[in-house]
């Protein structure tokens, strides 16, 4: 990539997957902190802000078609994949749940970008 | 409003609708770097930046329901008032049509939860 | 104020205010989600997280001169006040003790800027 | 690095070096978009932007101490040298100059957290 080039449709995927991986977890960070107890703990909260902030990043690079954007989806990738693990263990959380899903179909439509396996 | 307490119907509305706004913008933020011209005018790039800013921070403080996120509404209908404006006059692009419509829906909702009038 | 016009001497004071206070906000968030307990509060993390999202806003709208820094200066005192007020009652924690100190700084000179009174 | 673990010296010094980097760009967009012209090119804005985004979550992901700290700063060393390169063939003008200077000590300090050769 370089910038200012086309922008493709899995291009585009990606960029849509990022904004709704970190509208989510923006919304999961506000709904932790109203629970308090566990939702608050640093494995809990650490996935989620690293996906916010990797994510928005990530969505504005490939935007913009950075020369880093692809090295940023792979990381995306993998952070993105540990929100969603983490957010798993409160499975029986509907918002947690949720946010669990949005952050998986990021982490794949980033690895695929990224071209790397998972 | 208070920090904790539950999101109502309304304050979902303008959420959304600030979400929708601020990665409009950004990706129009985007479209008008590879544009170059007019479309880079601080006059077209100075509202979608003010819009990105003031619009994610207004969705973040109203999950949270920070006191200030009424005060921080008014002010973020009238920034998303602003850049739909300054998009209108790019009408003939479709992304900056798009991004006029968005941010003028924005504005709705948050003058809307605000209470304030146009 | 208007985009583009030239930066006086109080509006760079209340830019390096700004970013001194969200960038000391960042790393006190980082300081109470390793602490647990009490620090993560909804009532300590909000008015961190407030100050954060505003301070940055409101620095990135002054640099901009846009015609909306002003009242987002009042909002960033405000919101700066009530977080070192928030930090305050951790004053025994030299981490949120200089935090409080940084935003109280941060809130004058927004506050100056804005031409309100306390 | 795992989240919650003791901040280093090493470590200290690529936030700090983060935090400047990215405050210098931000300060760089606002100015080159009131210069306008070859300013306001995507060959700049990019890596300006880029560097905004990659700096603050490198930053924020040191502070908590991700595990993908130390990939992203590799990445950010990337980034912000890219932005220095970018920066420098604007050197007759101080704005420019200064925050060339700033992205390469930046660079440097993340490279060496990462422990990667240039």
């Amino acid at each position: 990539m370089n910038y200012g080039g086309k922008i493709s449709g899995e291009m585009q995927k990606s960029i849509d997957a990022c904004i709704e991986s970190y509208s989510c977890c923006e919304q999961a960070i506000a709904h932790c902190l109203k629970q308090g107890g566990q939702y608050v703990d640093m494995m809990m909260m650490g996935p989620l802000m690293d996906c916010v902030d990797v994510a928005r990043a990530c969505a504005d690079m490939i935007m913009r078609q950075s020369p880093q954007a692809l090295e940023m989806s792979a990381t995306c990738a993998r952070v993105a994949d540990m929100c969603a693990e983490a957010c798993t263990t409160m499975n029986s959380d509907p918002v947690m749940k949720r946010c669990a899903g949005i952050c998986r179909t990021c982490a794949e439509a980033c690895r695929s970008l990224a071209g790397v396996r998972a």
